[in-house]
């Protein structure tokens, strides 16, 4: 098994969407550059839904223009939910594109305006269009361990949805605990059994650390063979105002733990430190991820001694 | 494997022996009675060393006055570090005692004055007081995953500590990432290597989240057959002033991913978020244990919909 984990940076999408205010768009832009000079070759840029249900992502095409072309390996993700972003996200020059499905039907409905099967329906067209347009694309199953509305979501539920999604032959699948309720047995399990359903299709898997669950999981999703984990960089996302912050769990604390427990990344800790405090100045208050505040170990004997 | 999983509640010690100020002996009485009636039977409710180094425990016998003996199948665990500490510890009620030798020598003499062969030393005397006292003793073997003077700590050093302080045949011997800069896999091998070292004694970890780790180190133990695990309720401890957070696993937190993935412990979820609450109004800020602002999974439709 590969000691390679590639980390996929959601903190430009997933992080500042759950922002109360808007982040400016050169600072989202000097977000995903620093994101990039840190190492990072997968980063979520921006999300091409409705304006006025999303504001903080008003500025999609604004930012991918300021960005320019994906320098050579990187690949700049739009996420979507229906075929006019998709139209929007590849005019503004993403090279890679990312639906959601929610594998809770009234999620869904709540969240994107349709039912499960109307989503799933709305990635066959747009995976279809995606390979006529030699765009890559990938698709997440959201809320598989649990949703705000409906409690538990039965494993075999999310296996039905990967299975249908999977008909489109995305290059990856992920699967996304996107409140935060999981727990690792939990984990092992659905990866194991949407592994099965889905045979030759890598899996990714995105964690939230609402309930302090979030970097276990990450590591019962290596242990189950996954190689490929969201994070966000501060690990923002989720309002420090509402009652239950629900941050991605943070690319830098990830980094610290992988490095230590003998995986490579490819990514600088230390550049991740200083986008995670480059963060906290930018928003003005502390972000949830942990190495900000405590640094790296070891370190060097004069820093600590 | 047992699917019971003991939790040893250490806020009131390692948890308030951090905090900037001192805690009420009246609201420590409090805090430790909120515990018990919450289900946790084993809590460490102080430690008995210098008042001046530790002017927050200063009132220990205090503490355990106001508590009167303990409740059946309840255990009061006096934390000490040398023989004076125990005969306080033992004078003042607690029906067990808890030593800790640090793996690395420069930390056991900055924490304890003296060297690691000298604590070492002075754990095998307190046990054979103990033994003849009637009161069961366990020790921790500390700073297991690092040092914060030292670095990196061979796993062979924290073999050799565990065999030695094994020689007195303690009820159990505990393994702590005293810094919080452990993984999982790290766990795994120390773990595993130590029980090989000492069969027959049942091993506890201790873990620190103060790189975010600490729940993922959690479920590694487990999954290495560890049974019992220490936590703080409000995952308090480590100053919010101090550049690196250095709290316990929070209690509320560890419970919910424990019985969520199929473990019992006897203790309330709810009892327990609800003295994380307490212990919020009680120090005047907000807690690192996340259970407290998200709260459980499933809720009760009307708290979600």
């Amino acid at each position: 098994m590969s000691t390679h984990v590639e980390i996929v940076e959601v903190g430009p999408r997933d992080g500042l969407q759950s922002e109360p205010g808007v982040f400016p768009t050169a600072a989202k832009v000097e977000f995903i550059r620093r994101a990039l000079a840190a190492g990072l070759r997968r980063v979520e840029v921006a999300s091409f839904v409705h304006p006025q249900k999303v504001p903080q992502m008003a500025d999609a095409e604004a930012v991918l223009q300021a960005l320019g072309a994906p320098p050579p390996g990187v690949r700049f993700i739009g996420l979507v939910l229906n075929r006019k972003g998709f139209e929007r996200a590849v005019a503004a020059g993403c090279n890679e594109i990312g639906m959601a499905v929610v594998a809770s039907d009234t999620f869904n409905r709540r969240n994107q305006g349709v039912s499960t099967d109307e989503s799933i329906a709305a990635w066959l067209e747009i995976a279809r269009l995606a390979e006529q347009a030699g765009v890559r694309t990938q698709v997440t199953v959201s809320a598989v361990c649990g949703c705000p509305f409906e409690g538990e979501i039965a494993v075999e539920r999310v296996v039905e949805v990967a299975r249908r999604v999977a008909e489109a032959r995305p290059f990856e699948i992920a699967l996304a605990d996107t409140i935060g309720v999981g727990v690792p047995t939990q984990v092992t399990e659905i990866v194991s059994r949407v592994r099965e359903a889905v045979p030759g299709i890598p899996l990714r898997c995105h964690f939230h650390n609402t309930r302090n669950s979030g970097f276990a999981n990450a590591f019962a999703a290596l242990q189950a063979g996954v190689r490929t984990l969201d994070a966000s960089l501060g690990g923002i996302g989720g309002c420090p105002f509402a009652p239950a912050a629900t941050g991605n769990i943070a690319t830098e604390d990830l980094l610290y733990q992988l490095h230590r427990a003998g995986y490579q990344t490819g990514v600088s800790l230390d550049a991740a430190i200083e986008t995670g405090k480059w963060l906290q100045e930018q928003l003005g208050r502390s972000v949830p991820g942990m190495l900000v505040k405590a640094g790296g170990f070891p370190r060097p004997a004069t820093a600590t001694a």
